[in-house]
């Protein structure tokens, strides 16, 4: 590994970008449920499985306890308070889609870090650790689609599981290069979040790969 | 701690109530099951999500192992064989919806209680034994309607999330007061089955919260 | 126990049943995904859900870890090199749908033995243990149709879940007559894909127990 000053604590930029996530998955989550006729603990509940049942299924599976959000409390405040908010003032507007999408974008880089290396931490090989990435990242989204009786939005046409595989092989590429990991992780997060938001800007799609 | 005589053995009044859910959840499962088509374990696999899926996520989150109902078979045996009889006799009436929502608020009551207690013993702080009390009472349910392709109903407009949060937040203000912790249970019990009564019984639902 | 020579070496059979299951299991995954629009990763992630959600879900129940495919990346390949060449080049005909009925009884076999011998191995009494069974040969279907919005074909009317109970009995039964294991585990096999196959062949289905 190169040794290299360390000019920005990438521990607590991505804590700050983890819960600008958070608000953001709340906030889907709880407008979703609205338009489901959810009352007020039925959107609470709903936006807590978008925010942070990604990160739970992550640590049963790798058999990480106790959870992260049962020690850090302030996942649960941050949910419940936007929850709350949201459905007192909250209105769909073409900007504010605007704005969640952009928060989406970063949610969606800072859970796919996290899983990444969450999982590289507790052993888990390459393969598995970009698995645990795209976990962390989609699957509060899914479960809340179920819940809500929706087809999963990010398993059909957007540019998301991709967004964060291809951060993931930066990662560990660069690592393989013996780039040092807070460089690592800067560049992971870039790459999801530039693919994700050239994605939405230019309505990119995966295309059908069928031959026959 | 006031230390009081204790004229009721809690555990295993708790016990029964217990049952007496498991049964309501079955029946529930199984109704819901049969309106769908599914066949003789299909309806027996229903009524065991609903009536110990929640229990199970609460054990998972809080890596307590071996699962409950792994070690006491009665759970399984009493969901069998209710789900049996009620696929071969049961038949929904007026009155007996009655009974079901008596003995499913009873169960609600004992599922928040076990939920909440079996959190604080596992070390949760209050915040997160109220969430696994609501979790171990509504989980259930809400695994039943995502396999039934049902909106939850419990998310929606009862008075279902709040009656165990309410009678949650009692045990944790008795206790706080120095309360013994067999009357906290009592009590805890009475303000959940209480709530959601008198939420059946009048029709009660969440206010709307918009502000806007 | 009664020793006998052992001419097959059981557990590389039911690890290459396994595969034949696994891949069927993708092969059913991905062709549900694509009716219902998802992407290239949606597909490959429906197929994993659908060929090692039913696994998971057991290992995570039983405390098992790591999950078994986090240490066999067989899994991850396999599932993921069907799931592409399946959404290049399968069309689904007739005869393709046999032998895909063909596979999935294979594994239904091959995933309820694993199930079953997982469970026992570690510690589970003989009840829990056909549960953890039938847990292993259908969760990963019914997850799968839950995310696709289906109601789980397993549960309605084919002989599936009885297939696995039968052979799971058949096991434990020839196991208390002393028979050495890798006879049971035969024995086993042979029951559930027998089973599997005549319902399919004749068409059976579990007969209503409604008696009023």
């Amino acid at each position: 590994m190169i040794e290299l000053a360390q000019p920005i604590n990438t521990a607590s930029l991505i804590y700050v970008l983890d819960f600008i996530g958070v608000i953001a998955c709340a906030v889907a989550g709880t407008m979703l449920a609205i338009s489901k006729g959810f009352d007020l603990f039925g959107c609470i509940l709903a936006s807590m499985v978008n925010a942070i049942g990604g990160g739970t299924i992550r640590d049963v599976m790798l058999d990480r306890h106790p959870l992260f959000w049962t020690i850090d409390l302030n996942y649960v405040f941050a949910i419940t308070i936007t929850s709350i908010l949201c459905q007192m003032f909250f209105r769909p507007t073409a900007r504010m889609n605007g704005v969640l999408k952009l928060f989406d974008a970063i949610g969606l880089s800072a859970f796919s870090v996290i899983g990444l290396t969450v999982a590289l931490s507790m052993g888990a090989t390459p393969l598995i650790a970009v698995m645990m990435a795209v976990m962390t990242s989609i699957a509060g989204g899914i479960m809340r689609d179920m819940i809500c009786q929706e087809l999963p939005m990010v398993l059909q046409k957007e540019i998301y599981i991709t967004a964060s595989i291809l951060g993931s092989l930066t990662y560990l590429g660069l690592g393989r290069l013996g780039v040092v990991a807070w460089l690592c992780e800067l560049a992971m997060l870039m790459v999801v979040f530039g693919v994700r938001m050239l994605a939405v800007r230019y309505d990119w799609h995966l295309p059908n790969i069928r031959m026959v």
